[in-house]
């Protein structure tokens, strides 16, 4: 069976394709996914792409990740990437590597999102590339 | 059918009433409902009024409010005003107009209470009139 | 006698409908006060809306509210709303209930406007409307 | 029946044992509450331990340990310590005594964890003994 | 003919007496003139005492304290202590000595009143004492 | 009739040639307007200077300039420069163009003179050459 | 012979049950005293309190706490909690373990008291509960 | 037997007279001593006036004066002024009122001699106008 | 002739592999050329990668990737990264797409290394993979 | 021999005309030079023009300036002009009289830019008129 | 008779050799004067070294050293180095140079270590190079 | 052969003896060298003294330091001081010990030299002595 890796996905990327598309781009999270999941069977991997827009769900599921013994986690935390504690904890919390993953290059936005509380926790981090930042890190990943 | 009005309230909303009304005022929900409900009647509305203590199901809701064509959204974040980009990220993903709507007013309060992330997406604001200030964000909705 | 309602404002308010029309919209001050005087005229009110790019007279005229026994006052402080103490002051010196107004949402712009010395002193804020908010304001005022 | 004190328990301390031991110590959360119980008893309380990697449901349970007449609230809010308006709310709504918790001392850990709005809002705070923390707030709250 | 202090007063100390006497006292602008024109009869002094609320008022007539060789400024700048550099300036473009005067001690209030710019200025503060910091001042600029 | 340009002057500068002239030289207004109106001459250009402590009277006259149609403004806001939103507004209110002159240079002096809101509305600003600050100005005007 | 926990108390403590009692509860300093007697009795320990308004006594008796061997220090150190290095490092440079104990929480006080310099260094912090805070610092004293 | 006025010195004020005159003229503190007396003499009044340069012995002397029901305290606090909260609760401690005096003004000087701890506890303050300024407080303190 | 995508390195990258390896790993910067140039011949790209301690040379060299039409230029501007407006507006000045690099993640490092002025200005951002960092880089030049 | 007038340019100007016109215009360094020295003939000067993408020949040509006695430094010292102290200290360093000159308005743009090193040091500063504010500058250096 | 050099030392600094001697050596402060002693000697100049945890006395010998006409003052100020405005005005009140002394560098730990009120007043800083700093500040008070 | 120092100086030190000398003292760098060789010879070492006004050469320097087994370097980084991490990374960068010099006292003057990256990284600091400040270090490497 397939190492598998966690695709993480936070507030407001179930609109993605619809929602600002000249920051976020034109492709849905059908679109990423389906991407992602051709290339990684090319690199016999799995992949189990989540979104949610509860913050709870994405600490549920760092924490499942390595319960399962996910290879590693993409974390796309959307709004909760400049916010949330709780997030930073359950990544320090788990040994499994987590990388950051936007779409956008958020210090080219507001200021308030020039603070990353996920960066501080995660491996490493690939930003601005719209859905080929996913396909990066993915090709990261299959290397740990 | 009536077009609808959705009027979102976030967290300890729900106490609203019995908690610290020297702030909030002796309105519960449930009479802000009728109230409002009473005036959409007359402007040939109807009022979706929810709660929650979840910051996933407002964005959740703000979505829904577009998928359902609302005319507007009426929302009081609760102390999510303050802290969530995820809220203020799902304001900007809808076209649906927001109003930001508040019972006190929070300039006069604590410090961390005088910025506020969902302003900075919303339409506009009301805040300070107490139960009022529902009433008049409806007022406003009403001629979108 | 109907009671009145003040509607003061400040700086570069008389350019209203000719200035930045993008952000402030086309209703002139004289478009504001007919569209205020016809909805007070059926609530039994009266309206002296006045206009002045000095400080000092939003001061004078505040205390004069409290003097004539206004019912309430609508203030739109223009750039003092981030700067004035002495307004901020004068609002505290007198009784007579004070709501603040904006044509635009002071929180989508520069930072030095998400400031308000005047919201720190009034009652309540109704931002973002254009001309709408100074008839939401009235409404509001006519049920103190 | 004996008076109830509910234990609340913020995100990532479901890990409790696992996560950084050499921060967080070596108890899990379940022999947390075995030592809770068992000191309980001797006072003639009963203890409720839950644990949630939502905000929402911490907000939830502290309005729950009003209504059912807790006699006080231990919250270990975890991350949600220092970003939470909403729970900060929840404390101050709610008429129940809450204590704040904490295994180790946020004082002496990375800078965005010196700012506590739990603490703000809490009636006191008990940091930086493990376990023995909780044990603590218990003999206060048997005191209230 | 006696030598002349002025007594400048700026915005919202014409309500002195009515305003907030929690915070002022009760004594009026005309009862503190009254008391400071017997002491300056004492001590071969003339008092003109004027009250504006127009900052430039402060600015104008600071400049005429120097054109008739006024012996000193008593100057209670109100809330423009906070916010003007164009009354710091002014005292510095004169040579007449300048004393800041407030009837409560600002440190002991807001947060945005613990900034003088007057008092970067001034050749020295009297603060706190009610009407009786006026008198202080008289007795002060006596002695120059 | 040749083109007008407005030379507006803010609080403190009636009492140049007098005031601090270490940092404002020893040229009066009138020596200004002297130079100003020779040099207009040549151009083909005329002068209109005007000198107020009052923020309101900038304001009015910056509205003026636009309505009579003048070439330019040169604004040396004074104390105002570092304070006053409603100057600032008052800029961007009118297509006139408007260039911010300084006798000093304000990045040379007290922190609180290193933030200029009329810098951030103004075309550009020419500061530090005492009375030939105005006459750089003046020739930038008639480029225009 | 027991091992001896000292009590450290810095300034203004002396007055303990006579100032602002609606903020520090009506217990003397000997009150505590003998409470803490009383428990330490039964835990086979012995008390040695002091107070003083002398920082610099504070370092001495940390310092002598270790010469003696004590088991632990409670330490409430007043105002110094928030201004003093010195403290600071006297906690880092003995191995003796030292609780921070207030009887206020100074996270719901004055902003400059949310900054604990001593707890940047204490082993844990028991604050909020009265009295009652140096009995269960004494409690958790007992057990290391 | 007369009323005391307690006249409270701190560090470095022994050196008066001798330690940069230009900022703090050259009357020593016994002159000053002398000058205090005689007016007290002719006001009914003692005066006990003390130095130290231990922050300690501001904070006893402050306690002691509440003891023997001194009539007031006037408190030069020297460079404690800008960082002691244990002399702000000191004052906040006694019932006795406390006047704080400044020989310089500290406003035009280094800005951390902006912030004053001691203002924000004390009745009233009075400087820059060098040994005059201990004599207004005295005037002060004869009228409580 | 295929298509050049430059590869800069900022100050102390000459010194990779030696330098800090716990940080930056043992790869020298000559390995990392080789991995690149490997994956470059199957893209039917060429590298050309420099290094310079000189900010004027990172200047200069995205002029010159401008000039000669490279494809892209991957950045790893080391130091400069934090202090660099001229690098950031060279990045601005040309159109050839620029990706930041870095080996490390410099949000888990010193907090003067959390604010990027190159990626303020890049198209995005790859950091924390140690040399496959540049790999991705390529990657995503590639499909440009 | 005619005085030379030293102009200076630092980073990315070498794009002049090229680089962001709608910031910087469509006037190249050429064109800039060319229309200097036309004027500065007529003025009796000779024009020194030199672009340097590093910090150091900023430095090493002020220390020129004043070694060949040059009458003035025009300054554009591009995105050094918020970041380096080097040039600020060059500037104090040479007797030189230097102008700080910008194609655009600092003020108008990032934040980051409105802080000037070089303003702190040069004499005068000419700001937002294209290539007009190096012959503004021109003309002030010709009157030295 | 020989001249003497103060040496000063803070709090904390009796345990030296004792306390986190990763940070401070193993030195003892007795080693420091046995070695400061011999090289006293050969220059010339005699020793009077003191340690106090008291502010108090720190100011007192500063006094004392220039009472009793002391050559220089080497003054390690310990913890009292980042927070003692009463130690910085004694420094400045006496003409005795002093040399700022620390065994550690300052700049390398804590960020609250980062600011120096000791070294805003004294003549010069010798830091980082443990009982040798004392040493090299000797050589220097010798040239003096 | 002699071990060698390396004395690395910054911008603006060419021009030393002549650039502001009430600062900076009348020593040329030329009589520093000959100051330090003649100790150096003393002290079997050789000096090895340069000047750069270009960052990239301090670091170029520094790497070389390593690479010729320096036995220290003495570094003036002038301006750079307090604005290159590129410098700061250079140090941490190789393994010879750095020690930071200054002729002035940074701490006693601008705000924005009271920041010191170098002093971040390196081993100790002296600063303050003038020309002695290089001969003290001098003294202090040939120790290591």
């Amino acid at each position: 069976m397939p190492d598998t890796v966690f695709v993480l996905n936070g507030p407001n990327l179930n609109l993605l394709g619809l929602r600002e598309p000249d920051i976020y781009g034109h492709d849905t999270l059908d679109d990423i996914a389906g991407m992602l999941e051709d290339r990684a069977r090319e690199l016999g991997l799995a992949i189990d792409l989540r979104q949610s827009n509860h913050e709870g769900h994405l600490v549920d599921w760092l924490h499942e990740a390595q319960a399962v013994k996910a290879k590693a986690v993409l974390l796309n935390a959307g709004g909760f990437t400049h916010t949330s504690v709780a997030v930073h904890d359950a990544i320090k919390s788990v040994v499994t590597p987590v990388i950051e993953v936007h779409l956008s290059n958020p210090h080219r936005r507001e200021s308030f999102r020039h603070v990353s509380l996920i960066g501080q926790a995660a491996k490493g981090t690939i930003a601005g590339f719209g859905a080929l930042s996913y396909l990066l890190a993915l090709e990261a990943a299959a290397r740990f």
